[in-house]
């Protein structure tokens, strides 16, 4: 289970539409807690508890959140239900969780309409990791501390495939 | 255009994404004026206008609605957003409106989640009157008079077949 | 295994087109029983069993059902033979039977002609539960005394989000 | 427009959904008045003339009719509904007629349950002559006078394209 | 394994494009014998045993086979070979056998170029029976003995479904 | 044609993989404007520019981009390789310029491999709307003045739905 | 329509199933030569002359021929059969001539079974102009006057991104 | 796993885009030592080892690579931005490493833009095998000794097809 970053007013929100999601979405903590963004978790649905999501949403910028993460699967409205009630940058993980392999959640996801944007990563684990990166990145623009640490996460990741192929040999 | 049923209260709440969608929509007003049956129609959008979205739902049945009809196309969330907030039977109508030619639309209008159903009909123009038809088959199941109508409809529409193989022997 | 309501005089009729998708289907009673709606259920074949399927369709009306839920997969006739047969709502449940995941069966589902609709839901087991609260709010259009129950529904299922997200902190 | 073939008792019976499909489905008579294979053509719609549509099913093997051909576009449930009400070899060709360009069709068309064949041909024109062609080859399996006329269709074919490439040098 | 029906000149061909679909193709045995139609059965390759498959499929007419079926997963071409060189009906299932659910065979049979049919039934195991019924209904265009048969099958089909019915109650 | 800001130094990087893709990625440049974002734009290739495409990535941080748009067709290889540059927050849009209507761009986009994301918006011209406002609201995290205009942004987006709806009355 | 190479010995030997493929396959030509390279064309299909087409394969390498270059729509099986004769490279043009926008023979051509290859391009034109370069690399392999003119062709194409982009500054 | 070519030079480099995928790339290793090519292996990423992928692939040529084999799954651009470093022909293996099946791996690797083809094989495992015998194939247009091997290897598929044959009956 992800720590709760208790001292530290979070930045990031994320939330996910069922604890189901969760598997998923963990990933999301453990790369921002690899970076010591604080962040706050929560499980709200779009259609089954669109009040507390909305008001969420609503609350997102006062509270001093600069990004949000959304997951979710099937006909996955959470990420642009929450774009329709905040300014801030939205992030949507489509979550495989349907016969139809995700594909549903993908779509759901990434068709927003013109000037209501949901900033897309890929389906599943990968994107989860993927939509903790974005936001580490977003938050970087505004704050330069953030960049080393970036380029630190890149040159491991790069290390790690060069060591990966070493035993091959 | 559909005419307006000022003088009897609607029954059934028509709601689009865009005015662009009213090509399609406009077919459910044709339907249901020839089976008389007061409705009204607004353009609301789920993640443009969210607040007066979710008050219409919220208000709909309040107002004496019987049945919603959402048509929307991209990630077409409206047919769920409006469910979220009513308990009126919601019908989906996913229209073809971006170039992965509505397969978008009706992956995120009918995959909804567990205990919160959207009544999913086929994609663009067939859908729109299959929305009519099917929500005056939903105020026949509560009014008796309607049903001889639907009787006559499929008889006008089973008449319509056979009469246009007669001119091609 | 659903319980068979003997006393009651059934107001829906859940078709199914084999046993084998009965584990699905089940979805539909455990929903229905909840809300104290009796419903009757029979394995009845769009292909197979011909004859049987639209005496059973012809005879539903009359009968007194007021809805119709039919699950199939595959090339999913099912719904749309029902519907060809019957003026009453018919909500179909594409279900995931094939290599295809059920694409094939949502398709065949919902995809029907102007002026012949069939409710479709989600594929799967979301899909039969969808159905049958589809059908209660159906009902409700109908009887004031049912709605209650569907807020209180609703309640629950918020609950359960609301819930299941205390434990993640 | 396909010449009624009064003089002969046909064999092979060629229906389709809808008026719309005659400008694909006129490429099975092109083929099958190519070797004078008396046929029958008739609109018959699986969901809004399902009495006639079953009727001539059940009818068709006692009048003569050797194979049938059902073309039909969207939830294409008619090849099936008139296999189901038939032993006769039923060949359905899927039409393009919905803005999944045909997919829907197919789908409908060939996923048929075990033990209920449809013999599939490709989407749309092709498909219209092949199920043509298919038709011959069946009739030919119980009437040997076909079979030069068969191997002279293909010679045709085969020449055709040696032709079309002379010029191209 | 599907018995060798020695005593009998075949009149079905049976082939596939490797061992790994026998597992599919027995269902085509064990519906022939069902109908005690004699056959024959083959592994041959439309790619790695391309003159063994054009040599059996020139040869097919001239042995007494009257109808082919052909097996095969991937860019399944093996139907559409045999295709070519016969004016036998080929009938094409379309076998389960890439990351692609089968999709890819599906399209790689059905999808003939006009003037060159293949029959095609559904993906896997319920195409490989429904090929062999079809192969029957082929042979009784020819064979009147044959239709009383197929009769009986569909009853049985029809009972298996009604008895299913039966122990839900 | 998109003005170029001379006078500011541009915040946001377009870039897009041919001359093809400007007339859906000028809708970026027509929403910068409207809230006054400097940018720059150019023509790279991530497969006929390899050398200037890296080299621009790499500079972009240093040159004081803060988000980066790459817009490409087929397989849309130009946003991931632009991340693979830069730690600067990169948004993908996915452009249709093939048979298979932008799916192929949407997938090569959207579905990068962990930790190394691409913020992914619809396909074609929505989606250039999106990137743009997605850039500004991710601009807007690190500077507040930003805020209000896209609330008003907002407010005009929903206006112009809510008057749309009003002369369809 | 593309010079006929008289005087030189083909090295590329291009075949299409359908002369309404030439629209496409003739930018085959035009970058054949444009890099001098001898080739010759032929009209020939797996299907309609599967005895020309396979002679014409089984006699390719004799001939001289280095690489064969096979386009095809629908079910394209025309490159794997080509394949399944010769022991040369097969490129493989998958082309857009079905309402399946070349999905369908995208699959037919790449899906090959292990040990048969196909090397598959892009679906239409891109992938026709994709064929020929690629059939110039191979060429290069062994002969490297020919690298030179592809470096030179690259650079043309990067310069061409490049100069587009400086007009719309 | 493959055992490492010490003493001859490589005429082959495979790379993959991670570790995992070393399961199906050895099918390559598998092939290439049954026809003693001598090749090299690497594990390099497009997106997290881009500097090192960039490099290899520029001096592939010089050291006397003579065809270049890329396996990638996900957004699979490995095979593009080697091919857009190097004149030497590029075979992309598609792997599928994501809940898409591969589609995504299949479209980004094929779709390449016009003038920079990769050479795609099938999905996964036989499409490994296939890279490998199409690499064998190119080496083979600029080595004849290569050829009586691939003929070779062709009969024992063939041969192996025939005797799985054997035991069925």
């Amino acid at each position: 289970m992800c720590a709760k970053k208790a001292l530290q007013k979070p930045l990031v929100g994320i939330i996910m539409g069922s604890k189901s999601d969760l598997e998923i979405m963990r990933e999301v903590c453990i790369v921002l807690d690899s970076f010591n963004i604080p962040y706050e978790m929560n499980i709200l649905s779009a259609h089954r508890t669109p009040e507390q999501t909305s008001a969420y949403a609503k609350g997102a910028e006062k509270k001093g959140l600069k990004v949000l993460i959304a997951g979710a699967g099937c006909a996955a409205h959470l990420a642009g239900v929450i774009t329709s009630h905040s300014i801030l940058p939205v992030i949507g993980v489509p979550i495989n969780a349907s016969p139809l392999n995700g594909l549903d959640a993908l779509l759901s996801t990434v068709q927003m309409p013109g000037g209501m944007p949901v900033a897309t990563v890929s389906i599943g684990k990968a994107g989860a990791k993927n939509a903790a990166i974005l936001a580490v990145e977003i938050l970087a623009t505004g704050d330069k501390a953030i960049r080393p640490k970036l380029r630190r996460y890149r040159a491991r990741l790069s290390k790690a495939v060069l060591d990966s192929g070493k035993d091959i040999h």
